[in-house]
């Protein structure tokens, strides 16, 4: 990923690849003012080491934040974390040993696979379809687990316009995903960064919601709402679990940015940033159909994509045939980038799957993007087609006479396969 | 640790037990000028992830400081980092297996103490005195290690103004620990966050200067000369080592805030951070001085300390039948705390010692705080001396007839006892 890093870097070329918010649309004069008032105001302590949990000002913005879904955490519940990468890190860190177990979607964050595998974790990947992961697979899997005596210590799941699918855990699957921990005491990790972002339809209550906080654990930030850039999440966690995270956390990196605590805090004061949230679905909305539209004009007939109602990400799945790593490497020389399938995967699968974002480019770019990448994968197409003297693509199209909306309401996400291999910590 | 930072919030509290850098003496204008050119200039991009290995623009700034102390990195071989624990958590991440061995110092920074621990490190401690670390001790504990066939994956010590021995290495110890590792082939994390904060007479190479980069690993933060609220640090390393610490950090925080990096570059242009360096050392020296009139006024006569001439921590020892971290208990109650000086060690000595911090608090608390600790220390002596029918604690000292002034310069550092336990990984 990242010698692929560099190659994004460069001018030229349009990344679909990162998850990066739009933070051009931030106003630099609210940036001026928030600063200027903690120069101020706080300065002192702005430059200061705070608690390893976090500024309980800071808190009482995160707890307005989760009220916005509905939900009501006790601020001593919470930890504020260097980014929500570091509540996966620390999560995990505190739960797991080597060889234990736990239970993922598939696909799952890429940069949750690191993090599972620098603990060792077993991870089992869980299918999912259009309603989010498939619940009744995931209690077979608890049941095989059970079977060998095996125990998950969390389950991980980013339930709302899932990274890297783009799908919603439906309501129904939310409430049966409850029942199912609930009985079987299992931990849940909800990861929740874009629960705020949603471009149409009504939401579905948080798992932290339905739950209490009994079984659910949640995972925020402030990385899609406001900035990346200020590393600031957290994590609302049962006392036992938040105990370990602290002790965790103090080793990592004694406490989080003061200043970013502080920032957050003094932007909430000026009470727009439900504003400033709302004008990001305006942007991404626009986006992400921009891109369904040119997903819908310049992929292959055979290839199949998600329709997210929310978040940054949309899912494509190509003909079998076609390995998107190998693609990525021809797309680079055309300057267009995309996340291949497999990082998504600990176990090999996800090789004709693509993770494409549509909040980090313009809608110009985005149609060229998808141009370039289409033309890359017909190529790929001509050439098996040529190759192994099998039908023309075309032809195969007019077998599957789907209208381009219909077609992206498709999703084909990855068959329950090799599920369940063990992470080898490398 | 953190439940006495509870008792340590209440502002009737005099803490000597923090590590605290005097924020309240930067100015607020600068920190204004700094963010107001960030809003005009480069408001998106902070508010933006960065690259995992850090802006090039905060590199250039962290050459700056290393130059100032006579180093020349290379901008490849380093990684910005959120703050200078973050590089003790990625560097014992990156080279630690389970049972694997770390020399330290002993005392050792009692913030490593959780990060060695947590990666089930064998730590050997190594004894100090006034010049530093007992390089001779180190020879003999490698010798054993290697009788063993064992081999340490890298020696940690704070050469300059140890945390929290308060002592530093010589340059003859600093060049025989060179040869050493060198014959040895062995690595060094080199931890040097006070280097530029010297008090009086001239200051040793670091070891990173007198090996050239070849088995010193560097590390060094912003906390301790601008603050330690923007969780600014870096790791200079051997381009193995740092490819794991790259792949370590993408896991646990994915990049080190862009704001708090830019807000450096900002800051770094005005050209002034020498002179505010500077003016925290006219501080910090008048309140060294404050504590070392305050101890020799206070202390028991059989009390030693050291004489540091930099950094922010005097380490004191205690009349063995005293537990200071019993004593804590007691010294919260008058409202004024310490670090017990088990905290700096491994293997459960330290506990007749006490760390004592005089950057984070002004002259008259430091004088005010050190009398209360000199009295409950007091009433312990008289306790001692009524329940044992020994003689009177003024007895002893009259045979020790120290001035003040010989008493500070004294160093007691505990003995070589149950050093090389393996951590218990609890």
């Amino acid at each position: 990923m990242r010698d692929i890093m560099s190659v994004i870097a460069r001018p030229e070329v349009i990344s679909l690849a990162g998850g990066l918010p739009d933070t051009s649309s931030f106003p630099p004069e609210t940036f001026a003012a928030v600063t200027a008032r903690i120069a101020e105001e706080s300065c002192a302590r702005a430059l200061q080491y705070g608690p390893t949990e976090g500024l309980v000002e800071t808190k009482r913005c995160i707890a307005e934040v989760m009220a916005a879904e509905g939900m009501a955490p006790d601020l001593d519940d919470m930890i504020v974390t260097t980014g929500g990468q570091q509540v996966l890190d620390l999560v995990t860190k505190a739960l797991i040993d080597p060889g234990d177990v736990i239970i993922a979607e598939g696909p799952t964050y890429p940069g949750a696979v690191p993090v599972f595998h620098a603990y060792q974790a077993d991870v089992v990947q869980i299918d999912m379809d259009t309603d989010g992961m498939r619940v009744d697979l995931l209690e077979e899997a608890l049941d095989r687990l059970d079977r060998e005596g095996r125990r998950p210590k969390f389950v991980y799941t980013v339930p709302s316009f899932q990274n890297p699918a783009g799908v919603t855990m439906s309501l129904p699957r939310r409430r049966r995903l409850i029942e199912v921990v609930r009985e079987r005491e299992l931990l849940v990790l909800e990861d929740n960064p874009y629960g705020l972002l949603r471009y149409e339809g009504e939401p579905p209550p948080p798992l932290y919601k339905l739950d209490g906080g009994a079984y659910v654990m949640y995972l925020g930030t402030f990385s899609k709402i406001l900035s990346p850039g200020i590393r600031l999440g957290w994590v609302v966690a049962p006392a036992p679990v938040l105990e370990k995270i602290n002790l965790g956390k103090q080793a990592a990196d004694l406490c989080t940015s003061t200043l970013s605590q502080l920032m957050v805090q003094a932007y909430f004061e000026l009470e727009t940033w439900r504003d400033y949230v709302h004008s990001l679905t305006e942007i991404y909305r626009a986006r992400r159909d921009a891109m369904l539209v040119a997903l819908a004009e310049c992929f292959p007939p055979q290839a199949r994509w998600t329709r997210p109602a929310g978040g940054l990400f949309i899912w494509a799945t190509l003909p079998g045939f076609i390995d998107t790593t190998d693609l990525l490497a021809r797309a680079l020389r055309e300057n267009v980038a995309f996340v291949p399938g497999e990082g998504a995967f600990l176990d090999g699968r996800g090789r004709d799957s693509m993770r494409l974002n549509f909040s980090g480019s313009g809608e110009d770019q985005i149609r060229e993007g998808i141009r370039r990448i289409g033309e890359v994968i017909k190529e790929q197409v001509t050439l098996y087609g040529t190759l192994t003297g099998e039908a023309e693509p075309a032809a195969e199209a007019a077998q599957t006479p789907a209208t381009p909306e219909e077609r992206a309401r498709v999703v084909k996400l990855p068959r329950r396969g090799a599920a369940g291999r063990r992470a080898d910590g490398a």
